[in-house]
């Protein structure tokens, strides 16, 4: 299938461009009698959405989500749902300077050279904007996943640029701005913030993104393993230029002895694997971080060509993100989300759905 | 399609267990007419194979691929292109102790509980013998990038423990046992190795994999970005647990000042993208970084559980590497070449094949 | 991929019920540059919507459709092309009565066994209403095709009940309603399509397509075949009970003397395969025929079941079409676009863009 | 995917060339705990191997599988199972003169002009031998339906030429070397066919094939339909050049009063549809028809061309069967099952395994 659609069984097939008439997906796959509603949806596209604080994007748009297909008196009926976003604040005049040129760091130049033509308003198709459509899908994920095997989805901001935020609890994430959990380190986040803005820069940050109550058993090896999926899924997020499952980097100083998770009859001792083993869930918690770059978009001078290779210096100025990782955690969570849930149902397809249950017996026919 | 297959045009569909009676591929959507001949393939799979130094496991395996199908007069005739290697030097009876239990690190615990049975015998299919076929695949889409495109995909260790590598020249790679690009410090590697080793222990490594002269244009956003595929394909390998493309966790800390690629008539000034913008290749580098877990498998006591749930201490001896990662680098290259050569491919249904010329002609019908 | 996707590189992801808010479809991998428009979809849309005459249903929906993404100052970008239908007569209360019942000939009962719940208002997401997406997509395809390789599709009907109708020519076959290539047949045509409906019954038909100017070499054996694609393509439309290539069933009879078309430097002597040998296009004219079911809604008594298994008597009132078969020419031309595409864009990515060109040069590195 | 693999989740991957050193498949997705055996697939096999009759080709070929993968102890393991047929009688003399024509009715031109090369020897991948791995991997599949859904796959041959075969009973069918349902008729087939190889010429055929036991709800609408893939199946074997579902054709000219299968207490009051209504089982026997052109290779003088484009005659001496039909049979059976064991994991993948209870549960969350 063509680059626009993800998963195998539980698809999502994204579409619209930043200021085109509307963005939205579709969704197929989803198991029938779940009950959702646009209400749902709409609560984490709004933790997603720009102009909630001084410290993201003032555009103003108000993400309403409808809901075209696939719910009927309340539940899913099996067949694909489609989910529209109108935009409305497109402010197109901001971004007219920019269609002769390529701005540093943004996709302008590739998508120029791959298509021999694309659409220059607010980034057109290679826009951010583009993952409200993966907060929505995410959220049917996040809602049977949990109904259906108690499987509970969260991330937190761990590091922006110089400044590292430890993990204190997940109570505080939604109630501060950079979805910290550590809401004393709020504050320093602030001024760090406005420094970074003051200065006309941006800043990277790091992401972690959790998943409870996994059973044992999901994940298709040797290729689909579902750290390749998850990996897949977190690198197509906008901006994000590494992925870590479990111990990540640090085991490459690891040895051995230390790194390898031991097992006791209460269950694993460890959990440097991140909740996962040759490619199959453990039960244990799935750990996943990421890197996001700076956003590119700055009002400094930088160098750059226009389309005829003449040599220019533009400034970036308009409503962008200083910092685009701190709206990247309701994205993260949404992307393990759709991968989870894929996996669970491709599981279930080989295996039968008995992967809940202790001990399984040898021998059985799935 | 199922886990064993990777690629949507250029398919590789991967078989076999480390001590079956044989591992294999079927790697399809070639084109066709390229020259290929088994002894080609036999180079690559040459510089994986086990036995080579004392740094790595000494099971002997000569890892001989016959070409099956899909070659006709020493050329590809564009059908599916089978590759069987028979397994010779199983020694099951090194691995009998464990059908019972599961190995801390190991895939015993995911497979037998997501499956109900597995085969214990060497890992299995979780052993990274099956990687082996990867190699064997990656050979063909390494000659047809680099006969189509000049691709050169090549790829060295950085780092093994607590010793960083640094990058002096390509051409000592291939003529120590570790992949260094410096061999000044191999020495120091081998001391390094010795000990470890003697300590009965084992310890993780770093990778970095380039691929130079890939055209403007490769990638399909939003979720098939390149660099998605690529993390997807490089966390596919047995024991990676971290993928970066570019500038990486480094772009945490970064500006956005100093990360932002800026353009100029020459060419970029910088290469922190790693060769991809927006999910779409630049033109420049292609720079993929990986961390590759400790070797599981140490003759240290280690906890663990038996199927009935009672702890046991186990040791695993036997032929193991004690750092897995020294024989990853031409995986790694293999796996980045199937996923430039799918994209290669992808590119030219949707696009045609223009992407080397500059410029484009907008509105152009592709 | 999940069921409402159809196509590898050129996709459609299908969406809607007949009676909820909206129909549509998203459109990805469509070549950049093409110059298409919300007028040119919505003339192929026209040819297939209801109430054009009084021999097929009275149901009055305007079908616009609206282009949602993917087109930027009337050319593709090469990003997804959502296109949007909005339902607006729907007159549920017509349907209220079938909610507990399954209707003789329809998918109500496997809807409900299959899913457990479904959306009843007017078929839900089996009604035939869903094949307009399919229309406005092939729409797309048609144009592609026709500017890039001259490709022209056309279909008509060859049979309604007992009447045959001879081809006379293309001309006739969009000013009569029943897309006949014979408008001498239409009186007879009318009076018995008049007899039908006052016999409160309705009866099958048999279709024809044809693709001229394919070049040879699309098609993917062995299993994705162009003919089998093409199967696939017709039997996935609503009704559609057989398909045939070439002489398709008169084949059993035929001896392979017969059968086998001849070669000569002039071309093919004759057209038994129908356009497609061994999987792969000869040049010729794909020809496909096909047979379609009476319409299951019928005025008269027929028994069936409630949910709770008693049995019923029920008749179907309402606004149906007396032969289904009358509207879906349109929808066969779109379908056979859509594979056509599909395997226009696979072609090209094995093989290079080179089948047009005659002679080939053996040994050429595609 | 690339062409060479068919199904989602339940898929196979075929390679090899009729005289190359091997044909073979991975067939990947099989859930664990199955029992199966070289010699169970064997025996599928040699229902469909050359030189059992003097009605086909005699070419003799053992046609020995070898399990390479995926199965442990006698059991398959939820990893791919890799099967494996060498090629013993390859006598490639007797197709040496063919490398720079094409043979009438095959494959020839259209492959070279397709891939600008091909392998002459045998029809190379173009040759039904291919079609032997279908027959192992549907083995697999078969044995899997009927253990876990008691599913029954059979086929007989409805006509040969103008020879009708009616069906008496399934008991008779592999007693006679035309798979014929009424054994009071194979003396008329053995004369009839051994008329037609005197004329040095050949004969079409139609084969029904059946499943049995298939619970109501498989089947993934709106593309992925059950009779959609069957059909794709079907048209993907060598040969075929039509496909029916149920009523098929005759649909065309009956009545919606007499083709719609009403529903009783007792179950379906007829079976019109075939067992699939809007794209779903019914729990009703699937029935598939196919029509199989006549044999292309004939020993009557037959114009051609050369590569240049020369007119010449050729005639087509060797084993070739007169009615390919007549192997065709294990080899729908086959096609069938494979079908139907990807939709049967398709189907609880997204419903849960609950289609065998009745009635299910409305509201419940799958």
């Amino acid at each position: 299938m063509s680059g626009n659609t993800t998963g195998l069984l539980f698809t999502v097939t994204s579409f619209g461009e930043s200021h085109g008439p509307a963005i939205g997906c579709v969704v197929d796959g989803c198991p029938p009698g779940l009950a959702i509603s646009a209400e749902e949806i709409q609560q984490e596209l709004d933790r997603r959405k720009p102009g909630t604080s001084r410290h993201v994007t003032q555009r103003r748009e108000p993400d309403a989500v409808e809901i075209l297909s696939g719910v009927y008196e309340g539940r899913t009926t099996g067949t694909p749902i489609a989910l529209l976003i109108r935009n409305t604040d497109q402010r197109s005049k901001d971004y007219g300077n920019i269609a002769e040129t390529f701005r540093p760091g943004h996709a302008d130049y590739t998508y120029w050279h791959k298509y021999g033509v694309r659409d220059p308003r607010g980034g057109g198709r290679s826009s951010a904007r583009e993952t409200a459509v993966r907060v929505a899908a995410g959220a049917i994920a996040k809602k049977w996943l949990q109904q259906r095997y108690g499987v509970v989805i969260r991330g937190h901001m761990t590091q922006i640029g110089e400044v590292a935020i430890p993990f204190k609890s997940w109570d505080v994430v939604n109630t501060n701005p950079f979805f910290a959990a550590d809401d004393s380190v709020v504050p320093q986040l602030e001024d760090y913030m406005d420094s970074i803005r003051k200065s006309l820069d941006s800043v990277g940050a790091r992401l972690r993104v959790v998943a409870e109550n996994v059973p044992v058993g999901w994940g298709e090896p040797v290729f689909d393993r579902l750290d390749a999926d998850i990996a897949h899924a977190m690198m197509s997020i906008n901006a994000v230029k590494g992925v870590e499952i479990g111990a990540g980097f640090a085991c490459v100083t690891q040895r051995g002895s230390e790194h390898g998770d031991e097992l006791t009859p209460e269950g694993f001792a460890s959990n440097h694997a991140g909740g996962i083993l040759g490619g199959i869930s453990t039960g244990q918690d799935i750990e996943v971080s990421m890197a996001i770059k700076p956003t590119s978009s700055i009002a400094q001078p930088r160098r750059s060509i226009d389309k005829q290779g003449n040599p220019i210096v533009m400034e970036t100025h308009g409503r962008h993100d200083p910092c685009v990782g701190i709206r990247a955690t309701p994205i993260a969570e949404a992307m393990l989300a759709l991968v989870l849930m894929d996996h669970a149902l491709r599981h279930r397809a080989q295996c039968g759905d008995v992967a809940v249950e202790t001990p399984q017996i040898p021998g059985r026919i799935s």
